[in-house]
């Protein structure tokens, strides 16, 4: 299987992209990785010894953080992502994985790689920690701002399909991210989707509160992009205030700063725990090929696990597997 | 002045008000506090010697927590809380405070008290910890599931008017959640709001992601109650997670167990600047009277602070200013 990776998109690009290929390619010889980039800034990172599964796609230009996302994938064709992207189009690729501008991978995702036939509009997903190390499957975390009911539908039957086949769950729990668990609680658009998901061939189990996301109740949750991107930041944002807090605290006296020391292996712990990273490789669904968005902040770890969950999805058969469920629909 | 406090609603009533009652009682002889409940379950709390600034109004119904709110208030009409928002509404209370199920006390604010003339959707707001100390006094947290633009408005507007007049904030920063900074950024209501936010006479900053929320970087932050509810439940609940995930980490060795020993103040500062009891009593902006909600776990410390809260925005005419604002808009 080949897969190309957008090797000068995200924070760690393109050093960490590169050791990462060089860890996959040693411990999967099946696995193609296709760099894409500017072959004069990689080529020296990969030295002269790189195995025979690796290779270097040149594209020139790079799409930055702060380009606006569909100017720059329509101006930019010959940037990593872009030409990863085309890539995939073209068949040259099983998958492409990026950890560059989120925008951006899913403007490439719709306008370079296309919509899934049947599909009205992919949603972009996330996998949150969960307190059980299941972690959770969410989607739609903003590819799609005004989702309508039939929306959330296609995210119930892909996001089960993706916990099936790239995770292994059997019947995947599915719940809808609400404000309450009864079923008359929401929105006008939760109201209307709850009904059509009791019909859907899922296992809906209902109404889930965002309090409740990180206890693992249930194997994938969805939501419109909006309230799904609102969802994600504020669980960011919470984390990374309280292990603030605590550094400040932990730091204040000579006391405190040497039974800090003696725990640190528990708080690296109870980070990890909470690190996205560790569930690095967020799909894309929806596309007609495996998109697959990394962490702007991973690292060559980080990076190596979205490898690795992407090599599960192509050996599973995800794409077709999608392609299937929705043709005809 | 005089506050109705409805004495039977939350996880730790009648006790906690009975005795928050007192306290504030004694610190307060100006603040008459009318409890409001069975009287035969808070005379024997309150004893005998109770101050000659405290009363108790008869009503012999609850509203628990699983009752239909709607339901509820229009059925439960001698309820602790339908008889403090009468209070209110006839002028025999200047204010009253629930911890009791807060979609009742919607209700009951819509359909006991009443509407303020000139809005319409009343929010319910909640005042988020944030690194400063400061707060961030976020609306609507669900009161109105399907906001227009002019809603946000009004919140923008109502919000500002409490940071200034209860916390006495000169010119609050008002900030619109929303799923990046970008002007042209969000869902068709965010969109849509965010030109009339920048010609309303507010001191608007601009949009906020849910992530930054608890950094400080506003006084203010507007969203549709969807959407808020999903960030305020969201920080609860990854505020929960994580500490369940230190303890589990700090309980697991002896070494662990004893440095957690020396850090047990530290671990207890940051829970309580993370805690929400803190910041208690969250107004329901928008009715024609002053109608706050306490946090359903409520001790007599974070009735007390409610209760404070409450003494401001009385003192300082907070209803009256509102009435103002929206006369003849």
């Amino acid at each position: 299987m080949r897969i190309a990776i957008d090797a000068m998109g995200g924070d760690h690009a393109p050093r960490a992209h590169v050791e990462s290929a060089l860890s996959a390619a040693a411990e999967w010889p099946d696995t193609h990785l296709i760099l894409v980039g500017n072959p004069e800034v990689l080529q020296p990172l990969l030295g002269n010894g790189a195995p025979s599964n690796i290779s270097i796609e040149a594209a020139l230009e790079v799409i930055g953080s702060e380009d606006e996302p569909v100017k720059a994938v329509r101006r930019k064709t010959d940037s990593s992502m872009v030409v990863a992207g085309r890539m995939v189009k073209e068949g040259k690729a099983d998958a492409m994985i990026s950890a560059g501008n989120t925008g951006a991978l899913m403007a490439t995702g719709l306008l370079v790689v296309g919509r899934l036939s049947g599909i009205e509009r992919p949603g972009l997903a996330a996998i949150f920690p969960t307190l059980d190390n299941k972690g959770i499957l969410a989607l739609d975390m903003g590819a799609n701002m005004d989702a309508k009911p039939e929306h959330l539908v296609q995210y119930a039957l892909m996001g089960s399909l993706y916990r099936s086949k790239v995770h292994g769950i059997d019947k995947p729990r599915v719940g809808l991210l609400n404000v309450g668990t009864e079923a008359a609680k929401g929105n006008e658009l939760t109201k209307a989707a709850f009904g059509m998901l009791e019909e859907a061939p899922i296992n809906f189990i209902g109404n889930i509160e965002s309090r409740d996301v990180l206890a693992g109740n249930c194997d994938v949750i969805i939501c419109d992009g909006f309230s799904g991107n609102i969802m994600l930041k504020a669980v960011e944002g919470a984390a990374s205030t309280i292990f603030q807090l605590l550094r400040e605290e932990l730091t204040s006296t000579l006391t405190s700063k040497i039974a800090a020391a003696m725990l640190r292996p528990s708080f690296r712990r109870v980070r990890d725990r909470m690190d996205y990273n560790e569930y690095n490789g967020a799909p894309l669904l929806g596309v007609n090929g495996l998109v697959v968005k990394g962490h702007g902040s991973s690292d060559a770890k980080a990076m190596k696990t979205a490898i690795r969950q992407t090599r599960t999805a192509i050996g599973n058969g995800l794409i077709a597997a999608l392609a299937d469920e929705f043709s005809g629909k």
